[in-house]
């Protein structure tokens, strides 16, 4: 199968390196308004060509969007504009505002809206690594909509990687993503820049800090040419989640405001169940 | 040299594994008020003895304090009323009132107060585990004021793990840790609480959570039992840093609100500066 990747960055690259390496794609084709990233997965052997989207698409069987979801909003109905027989996937970490576009288009049935729930810290193709998503789980997102030959062949390249699968339709999904990923990043983002401005000499963090605080800040080097788009199309359920986590903190500062350290030890005992679900 | 450990967990047990491998200490001794505790201890060889603290101390050259913080503060002064010629080492997370505690006791000069920064999400001796402490750094709290032969052999016994160590005062050490220790567990507990709450499906969570939520929250595993005492001592540079923290969530609410993303991808833009921190 020929692959169309548009986007050939931490996730498109990645994805491409799989595709090639467990035999689904024979042969990949990339897209990318990035020359540099075009070139450098080129000399990396991460595609086998560069065209422009148009003619990439032209050329291939399954186009895989993955660029920024504000890039898949402008992008998307082109795609389905000039797609014929195509399959046309994205990856997209939002799903509202991309499959309410496309209702109505006629070649809707050719696309394919997943989120594999995998990915790094990391942008860029010289992020792009093997095995990103292996035993990870894919949201396939309202996939009675899809055509069902195209359905399949998405369903059968994640369980080539092998990925699992489990459906949602979009507001399920926008919702359990905004807990489980979109507000996790948004306390790094705030833990980072608090302790950054707190602690003026940048030295001493790097000396005292241990490794629960690299874990808890890591998703603070993300990309905000990722993120923000994220958080503008995921907005109402990001700022309920937002508004429970603020509460939560405010709850603790009052605890230790009062000295209430028995109610504060039972909260705390009620955070350690996340252990029966991460262990 | 014979080193007493008081509390053989996590960490106690950790520094018993350690300081047996490399040589530093020629035989162990155990003390703990959990028998079940030390009994695993002598099965797992991590302790060559178990005894009572007081007959401990007297058999040893050194005592290691690894005990929660509060029952640091219990222990210290009666350990420093028995003491001799042995040097007394903590290994607390605060220091500000421990030393407060001791600042008048006679046998002052024993004791070497020192944070090493190390740790994980795991508590007691079946998470005593080698190299825990290997090339981090350690605080000497105030060494100046430890006699010089009690400071010379806790400076040996972190340079043979090895471990780098740092000088800080009391203030500077409760401050600092408040900022890239104490804050990053408030952080993790909060969203755990959260996110719990909300997610009444735990199933979900654990298909859809990706590892950068898992990263986010390890540290909401940690034991409330070493983290109350911590959190009672360290409370006013803790509710600096917690009002901060909650300040920096609530400009981001407001910046999602009003759709101000060219602000928010500013700030992120400057979270991410803690890349070079911890890169």
């Amino acid at each position: 199968m020929v692959i169309q990747i548009i986007g050939v960055g931490h996730i498109g690259g990645s994805l491409a390196i799989t595709l090639k390496e467990n035999g689904f794609a024979k042969k990949i084709i990339g897209s990318d308004l990035d020359t540099d990233a075009l070139d450098q997965a080129l000399r990396r052997r991460i595609i086998d060509a560069a065209m422009p989207w148009e003619a990439g698409l032209e050329a291939a069987d399954l186009c895989v969007l993955s660029v920024p979801v504000d890039a898949i909003l402008h992008l998307l109905p082109k795609v389905l504009d000039k797609t014929d027989k195509q399959v046309v996937l994205d990856v997209g970490s939002t799903k509202g505002n991309i499959l309410n576009l496309v209702d109505k288009h006629s070649k809707r049935g050719r696309f394919v809206a997943t989120h594999p729930m995998a990915g790094t810290e990391y942008s860029g193709v010289e992020a792009a690594i093997p095995k990103l998503f292996d035993d990870k789980y894919t949201v396939l997102c309202e996939g009675e909509r899809s055509d069902p030959d195209a359905r399949e062949i998405v369903e059968a390249l994640y369980a080539s990687i092998p990925m699992k699968m489990v459906a949602l339709d979009r507001k399920a999904h926008d919702l359990h993503t905004a807990y489980v990923s979109h507000i996790s990043h948004i306390s790094s983002f705030a833990l980072a820049l608090t302790v950054l401005e707190k602690e003026k000499d940048e030295e001493r963090i790097f000396e005292l800090a241990s490794s629960g605080f690299g874990s808890t800040v890591r998703l603070a080097k993300s990309s905000p040419d990722m993120w923000i788009p994220i958080f503008r199309q995921n907005r109402d359920h990001l700022l309920d989640v937002l508004d429970e986590h603020i509460n939560t903190l405010a709850t603790f500062r009052t605890l230790l405001i009062k000295q209430k350290f028995d109610e504060f030890h039972q909260l705390i005992k009620e955070a350690n169940r996340i252990r029966k679900i991460l262990d």
